[in-house]
């Protein structure tokens, strides 16, 4: 597993001195997540080898950091999305996922709205080794793509949404009850955690 | 709009009674729910002519009774379920639907584990005036319906399923933040207020 | 249904973006919901033909733009609101009937205070083919309209009010716990939901 | 005010232990609140002049019993329930007014289906000293009330109800955020406690 | 009861606007509440005898207006708070029982730290007509005052506190949940409503 | 810290099995909790020496059974509770107390309607080692007992109570809440942990 | 994916009729999950080569019946408990495990009671290729495990507990804040859907 | 017990003035928390003995200040925290603790990722007179700790971490639910609080 920083409510130099900590102590990916510039600038400067993946979204721009890369190594993996919010989640999830040598196929805009993009991605589904989900509102992606793929079904529930999606705990609450067999789901916006349980899955 | 007695927590005689005045006081369906059979009896005795619908599932046995239905109208009604378990539900609703003289078609067991029953009645789904979907666990079901239907989509989320359903208000919820335009949403197990909402609708 | 853009969380580029791809993909309505100042002036930039309606209410000023609206038709549909606090929600509502060439009639503030307005449109109420009630606090507004109208009721909640009304969260339970038949509910805050629901049920 | 025994939890013995203790201490009434046949026996048997009162209502049968109840005093106290299911909890406050010598006046189902027969108390409302409202369900029936008499309004929020009603809990967060200015709210079923308050109002 | 409104969310103009309304259609006082200084100003300005009560603590200031206040009558009313954090709720409390006639004494910081200005207030407390408490954190104060007094004690959960106070929620369930019978309780924060509380119950 | 085993939802063989496997492995009192009559038969069938300490209160009938006590030890500590329903806890937690040695002083009733009882042990508060509250409903006395000793508080709260109780989560978020200092909480209804956490205190 | 029944709330007849349809329609295994001993027999009598494993645990008596099994497999799976009662729900898993040929090593009791158990196993843990953990409480045990292996770790929260567990509520969101990055998680009390899950990832 | 301000919603003249107030009236030592720079200044102005502590972490700064702090005295305290995102709640507990006279050892980052740290301590956590263990997210750390010292857990639960965390309650509800005896729990993020119940306990 990589060593990870999340960077909210710590100071840059704060950021910079653990990222230092971790690459001195093993040998593991370091990630810095959810970093705004000045984290991520002093992190650079004191580690200089991080590859910075905007996560894109609202302001204040966040990054992630991922310093130690794991050489790519082949495995399919697909990264699907419901809608535009959900976007920045996933994007923190592929560069965790690149920092363990796996590069996902990214499909957005799979929601109800879009569900002919899913239906066209049918035969990357069904051979797929693991499928992340990302969504927000309802949910329900999850149990759609579940049902067409033997692969592993990880969901991630997204805060995206409004009134009653309560930040997200609307879709988590939907996808622990999904009717679909055998889907796991991990805390709400938590991209790099996604990330981390298909390494585990394939490693 | 009919008058109703809700039957939990009331005597035998207090539902024959109330009947028995609502009848007098007006010309409207009267409908008894929920009742068990004692009610059942006991309102029939006094009030003779009234319609039994069983709605099946788990014990104890529960009725509805509905006194003078409206003769039957023209009008295209669906009436879907997800699972099993939704189908007391979905009863509950279909004897309220005769009452005003609406004869609904019921498409059961649609859930993700049955979406080939669901795409089998695409032309229906089209052409209805309204379409009653009945659901619990994630409650995504009327999302996908809503995406291929320009009817009213009317959502009712049950309280089938465990663990994370918490009694149907996950599929409420869900059914709330729904990425598709245009649901509405009755109370959970509400199948008698979704055919009253029909009935609005078509009156 | 129109196609809708969400506009929290996006950027101005992103709106105008989608807009012009949903425009060029079909031949719906498509609307951009909550647009702050920027989002629109880009959206209008790229795809000329929008109607702006404010929502009105506390800063930041947002707004409701329509593409491609559909012919006006006949039909009656009244917008009651409880207070002034729920004319935002009520101006979105408006402006997607708009869209959908409906032209409703605005009732404001019918809430306990101002009885007397609700029932000096006891007429209209009556002969309404469906009325949506904006209302947030205790939300027991739709509750007396289902009361005196036989049209369809579609109730949206508003996170306007304070201390226990959580956000909506209380007006929405009441709304589904309501002891009048055939109540419908749309999501909080929803005004763009609610309209397409009576598209829906007059299309 | 008088010394209370919660009837529920303790057994009979305990019961008519406690309420001889409470009549050997004091001068006050004493009321024995929701026990059973036993409790009520054991406990007469051994203090024999209570008044013993049924709530009515579902099985198991409930009763308030009250001892050294204080003599009649002029009061104008109006009771309204909304509904059948309200009236156990009506009884219950019915007993303790008594005790405290007040007689309150009876006006059941004035729900939003019984709305005539609370325009039919118009005028008892407006010379009321005190209005309790007993209500399940969305909880609405004391905004109306509130709006149309200058008394005290104390509401009780009720358990009956099903689905969305959360065993009082929508009731209760309705009355509190109720756009009537001055509605005082009693626990859920707690129809003591709000004869407790009117007898503190009125002492 | 007076005429109110409640300020935030509401623009100066619309403020005035309202105030104005409301004193050209009838004769009651009119309160306006939680107003900004700009909305005190344009209200002001419009309607110009209204009565500026700051209610103090954090920023931004906020204060009480009053047009038309009664002429001031006999009554016992106290108004206990538990700590610093509870004063701007008693103060919108008193500005309010102020418009009514009432004259409130304010017994502050009588919570546990202070339970001894609450012990020397006790004779007071048995002799008064009302008392209104106002209390965040645990709300166990109502209790206490309420084992006191055989006065009508209306309890007012404040949001103050942190953790595990839940932005008033605790004190709101714990005042329900008291054993001391006849507490009532308006809604968190507010002080408005308990003086409208106070007034039916003195009029 | 002693061996607990938890009765509920195990059968009358287990509860012996694992008595007697850990009397086998180490030199720990053992302590078997809300053990019912077939429990408690079994496991003193096959593990002799263990203390049986019924907690009454309501059926069905539950002991604590307490196998290698400890023994008696100087301490003074003190076992306060709120009401009658407060019993069974204490009970549980005296047993458990007893295990360790400790024998505490019960301070039964001392909730509001007897604080007379409070302050008549105002000279043993203020000497106490440890003084452990038992309290539902609003939860407000380990604040007044935290308020007149300098001795560890701890709060149990417990799920005596109904309607705004909520099975005693309003006395834990109100203990948690408090406004006294350093008081320190454990589960709901758990007489157990309390007295493992004195017994930590003093060992 | 296995064909699912669930057991509560349907009649041995359903039961029985739904696993033969589902044997009828494909070739997959049908699983029977939580069926009480009528559904169990009258499923076997019409489907004869189900295999029956009990759940244990509490009456009612529960099993998982499983028809057409896959063929044994190799695979390294772990299936850990925390606590006895925990138990029921592992035996669910195990089961639905068999039936796709997969053969789970458990490892009971791992709890931080039991914490040398889980040391014990630590070569097993690092050389896994999935980890189910179920655990209840507080939901602890997964956190350690995922610090311990680099394989897939699918976390079950349990309903067992009490007071502050909340039937697994506090278990399934401690589980997923776990700070331990890359832990998956399913419905509580869901070990069929956890097993479905280990499926897919070694499928 | 020390006289505490909480400095949150008070002018830097409130702040002020109370300090110098509780100086005058007592002998205690005088606690503010979470002050802003504002209310240092002002405070230490009129009260020139007062000994600061920031709390760090991100903007606002914040800090502790003590008046009259105790003499050293012997006792052996560890402070453990679970992450950086603590060590704010972890330097409130110090400076109040320090104000006791006692002087704690800080243990930080003892987390999942920093067992081995924890293991470095247990010789120390062993022979410790009490331990505060202070963390957030899954709140698993004082279950682990209780596994290994039969000295008291006061555990405090953080606001750190996100998504599912929920501000704190999931750790405070995991602590209450934890499956390790005798801990008990403090309030969100109560390092003041925890402090104080150390004292109490070592009085």
């Amino acid at each position: 597993m990589p060593q990870a920083v999340y960077g909210p409510g710590k100071t840059p130099a704060q950021c910079a001195g653990i990222v230092a900590e971790l690459l001195a102590a093993g040998a593991s990916p370091v990630i810095l997540t959810r970093a705004g510039d000045a984290q991520v600038e002093a992190s650079l400067l004191d580690n200089p080898d991080g590859v910075v993946t905007p996560r894109g979204g609202p302001a204040p721009a966040l990054s992630t950091v991922a310093w130690r890369r794991r050489d790519e190594r082949p495995a399919r993996v697909l990264l699907i999305t419901a809608g535009t919010a959900d976007l920045p989640v996933a994007a923190e999830c592929r560069a965790t996922l690149d920092a363990f040598g796996l590069r996902p196929e990214l499909r957005p805009d799979c929601g109800v709205a879009g569900l002919h993009r899913l239906l066209a991605s049918l035969d990357e589904l069904v051979e797929a080794d693991a499928v992340v989900v990302v969504a927000g509102m309802e949910g329900a992606l999850p149990s759609l793509v579940a049902g067409v793929t033997p692969a592993a079904v990880i969901a991630v529930p997204t805060s995206s949404g409004y009134g009653s999606s309560f930040e997200g705990m609307t879709a988590l609450l939907a996808m622990h009850a999904s009717c679909a067999a055998g889907i796991v789901v991990v805390g709400i916006d938590n991209g790099f955690g996604a990330a981390c349980a298909v390494a585990r899955m394939l490693h």
